[in-house]
């Protein structure tokens, strides 16, 4: 019934679950970290609060002298017993265990890859299981979820489950509510798939490049009792997820971090940077004072803005520009339901021709009354379902109507731009394809 | 009843009907296919589907050799029997003849004009006959509506009627549903007007130029019982179509446009330039096999995005801005009702002082429930209707809350910013001009 | 029960009213009008309609030479009797006296002082008593209110009412409704608190700096009978200022208008410049004419867009930004209401973690339906209202998802971000503080 164009996320079963445990060759900060005994290994500290299987991550871990800052820091990037060595697992609390409740259980990595929004233009981006969008999670409410996520990057993530109501614990804010996943590590999300709806999921570290250079995804939880098919009988549904990339603002972050990461670990292991002022604070007074001792000037004082100006030039749909994009398909006398979901920083305002939809959903809850209109405005961090009568063939595109956005790298037409195609009718003009202005 | 400063459109009436013929001077990409034998003359493919008046646009055109691709591509653009000559008037298929319906006709020709937004401030732009936006359709839900649309430019032009639910073959979408109109050409639009309410039409080609600067118009489409009346006992109605111009970026690419069609022309009368790499293919994968064979360079990777950046400097209402823009009028005691349309690729947040109003409809059709606010964002596509209730006499600025966008060319006041003022009080303070900062 | 962080407005008593007289030792554009000699003095003409209070700013005018503009210009500006002598106390028309209804009276005067909106970067803005955002009122539905705004800066200000039905005298517009409040000048505002809800405050006389800069502040109208709380039984709320910021504008711009009120009151005094073109206008006739005879250019004619650009680095919630941001807090069962109130010029989409809440008003009035949802999205001059449940105990960011505008200075994670917090539960993970990228 669904074709989204994108793949499917596979249910891992229990028998093909392997997780590669990375070598261990790459010198990174957290390296650093253990190799300049800043921690003590054995039991995790209670405060930290988070369980390790065993076997994982204790290898190579012995008496070393703890720094005495477990008063009242709770994260574990700075607590003794937190182990950052690779191919680690972190299990944090807050969910029942395996053998409470029946988990549908999936794995996620992350890795650098190259993705091509058209015939031309590759940007190296942070993806997830080697695609963009990520692949769709697509379960039905009260499900029981269990991720294992990989990070196969240099670089640190997490996922958020965009409106979601995990536990904290799970809800994958960097120092807020876990430690960034590091390098070579695995996190283990739980969570019960509530409220149902169309959802999403993208990392949550560094999230202006992270979430939009690619981590992003659609998470639908299905109703037990759709009650929406009975005003609107649809059948098939499709999720477009849209986006909005400035190429150039991706590939020199992208390479910032990269080198920035290398000079963190070189100072690192020459002693000469102090992990208790790179970036973290305990408290916010202590940070306060670490700016007033002049022991810390922080990066926006640095004069960032005007360096890497951020000019999205590049505009998806499900990870393509026109003329790459998939068609919608409808039939005569169908009703379709479309999930849109904005990973994207900017507004669009996706204009359907030829028909006005109803706009049914909003975050992934019905709306008290659906609104009958034909340009829908797709903000960020929302998500939009709407649904479509098929009552006029033809071939109708829908498009984002803020025209500078219907563009790729500023040639009209492009960007976020797709058709609605009936499948059942006898055409006298069929659609060509213009990339020219 | 209608006071909104823009001419109305006057329908045609029979005998009045009177089209100019272009002359065939100039050199175009057109005449050059011509002028090469690309296309047959004589009987149009049944493929293309579409009937030609008899007498127009085949003078001229005999046996020449066809080249041998219709066998998939349903555009008139390379199809034998396709006639690009100017005077040539095109009438699509889909919509009945004359003798079938009794139509309400117009005529509507493009033009390049000087439009003068503000004193001193004149641009050059695309406008429907002599004025921006464009003269106001407005007539009745149901009636039977024919457009003869001449294109008097040397560029290519469409008209998308947008929200109204016309044949696919009238939606004006170049490449999806038509053949752009080619200079001189005429193309016949018919329809019957619905649904009703608020709509409107505007360019489809090259649309982040032509649609905003400034060929756009409002498409009023009047209920034959507006039972909005019952609880909003209205009898004036105002139109705002809200613009934003980047006057630099409609000079560079006007210019750039002109000087780029007349090397088409000199190209292709040397025969230096494929007609069927230039910018439109038959299908993606036609695309594709021409980019990955070297044999074309998307336009999209020759780094345009820098190269016209696009910054709106100047913000409109009905085609001009503070303090140049009408004022509505009201009297104590009355209902009135706004149609605002967004022609603009900006969002606009029009605030009204004074009162709180009732936002009623969206993209024509009517809200579940009206909500009752004092700020109406007027999204890229959209259209938003609200009534105002004069009950505060006064003088009251209507205007966008984005400071910005209240600017002409970055000085405060200005932009899209006008006055509610009442009829029908005596004001201890009368408003002024400031065009200072 | 309210805990926003700001200071409240201090009700003025009685007896404790005080208003500094400026000393009149600026040489301001209004002292050169007055030591010109362009105005008489004496009794005030009866068409700007403006009682003065006795003993307010008539002292130093005896019987100058009256222009003969009072035809058809109301203005006080430019009428005779006019007095813009720094210490004068403005009354204008339309609202009942002292001895008519019970004013609750307040003070609100603007300096020019250092904000701090992070650690290091503190910037010149306009502040209402001191702080940015301004003063909170807080009052009751029909409560009569009276305001003495008192200008201590060198540049016109004026204060507009955002969505309150006040007469249009007292809705601060300059030019529109009244003449700009002047340097030493104290306007009296009067009006009654409706509707009631969620509205607020700020200057409206060169609003983009002005307003942005940090003239605003909430202003709350609390319903008698709260008939919300009978489905959202809340006991605390917070209110939540949103802004945005461009540093360098606000420096430049500020630095411009100190230096260009200098040389106006240098050229004034000199006779050099002509008080009648220089930005007022009496009629749109004469604006028009005076560019026509090249008497008069426009401002906008010279270049302004590309001197100063105005590009938002610093994103605020109560004149912070994250990690200066101040939590919200919650307890499990709990209901709370954020009234949010965009004093931005950007759209901003504040997204919650973890819960999905109900969003309630809009510009200050309930919804016709509550809409469930997890990200609102604040539009320009809008204020929203939005009821959080405390189900889910933790620590959970709420934040914009145009994650360009959760930086500081380019720089993530920061701008427009906090936490809201459950204050009754026990983690297993305590939040640090994050300002690195």
């Amino acid at each position: 019934m669904k074709d989204t164009g994108k793949e499917r996320l596979h249910q891992v079963s229990a028998g093909s679950k392997r997780r590669d445990q990375q070598s261990g060759r790459l010198i990174t900060r957290r390296n650093f970290l253990r190799a300049t005994a800043v921690f003590t290994g054995g039991a995790l500290s209670a405060r930290s609060g988070y369980p390790m299987p065993e076997g994982h991550g204790q290898h190579g871990l012995a008496d070393h002298q703890a720094m005495d800052m477990t008063e009242d820091y709770h994260s574990m990037m700075f607590t003794p017993g937190h182990n950052m060595e690779p191919g680690m697992t972190i299990e944090p609390p807050g969910a029942p265990r395996d053998d409470e409740v029946k988990y549908k259980e999936f794995s996620i990595e992350v890795k650098i890859a190259r993705h091509e929004i058209l015939p031309g233009i590759q940007v190296h981006m942070f993806v997830f299981n080697g695609q963009v969008p990520g692949p769709e999670f697509n379960v039905t409410e009260g499900d029981w979820i269990k991720v294992n996520f990989t990070n196969k990057t240099e670089e640190m993530h997490t996922i958020h489950w965009h409106g979601l109501a995990v536990p904290y614990t799970m809800d994958g804010v960097p120092m807020i509510t876990q430690d960034p996943v590091h390098p070579g590590q695995t996190f283990v999300y739980r969570f019960q798939a509530k409220p149902a709806g169309t959802r999403w999921y993208h990392c949550h570290w560094g999230t202006p490049l992270h979430a939009s250079t690619g981590m992003h995804g659609a998470f639908i939880i299905q109703r037990r009792n759709e009650h929406l098919k009975e005003r609107f009988p649809y059948e098939r549904e499709y999720t477009l997820v849209l986006e909005s990339w400035d190429v150039d603002f991706a590939r020199e972050e992208m390479n910032g971090l990269l080198e920035g990461m290398k000079q963190v670990n070189l100072l690192m292991a020459k002693g000469m940077l102090d992990p208790m002022t790179h970036g973290f604070f305990k408290t916010y007074q202590a940070f306060l004072e670490a700016y007033r001792n002049d022991d810390y000037v922080p990066p926006y004082l640095q004069g960032r803005s005007n360096r890497i100006p951020f000019r999205p030039n590049f505009f998806g749909i499900n990870g393509k520009s026109y003329p790459a994009t998939r068609r919608i398909g409808i039939k005569q006398g169908e009703w379709i339901r479309l999930r849109l979901i904005s990973a994207s920083s900017q507004s669009h305002h996706m204009h359907l021709h030829g028909h006005d939809f109803w706009w049914v959903a909003q975050d992934g809850n019905d709306l008290p009354d659906p609104r009958h209109i034909n340009t829908i405005h797709v903000e960020p961090g929302g998500t939009y379902d709407i649904m479509i009568y098929g009552d006029n063939p033809g071939y109708w595109t829908f498009h984002d109507h803020k025209t500078t956005q219907a563009r790729n790298n500023g040639i009209y037409p492009g960007g976020a731009l797709t058709l609605l195609e009936y499948e059942d009718f006898e055409p006298s003009y069929v659609p060509a394809v213009s990339v020219d202005q």
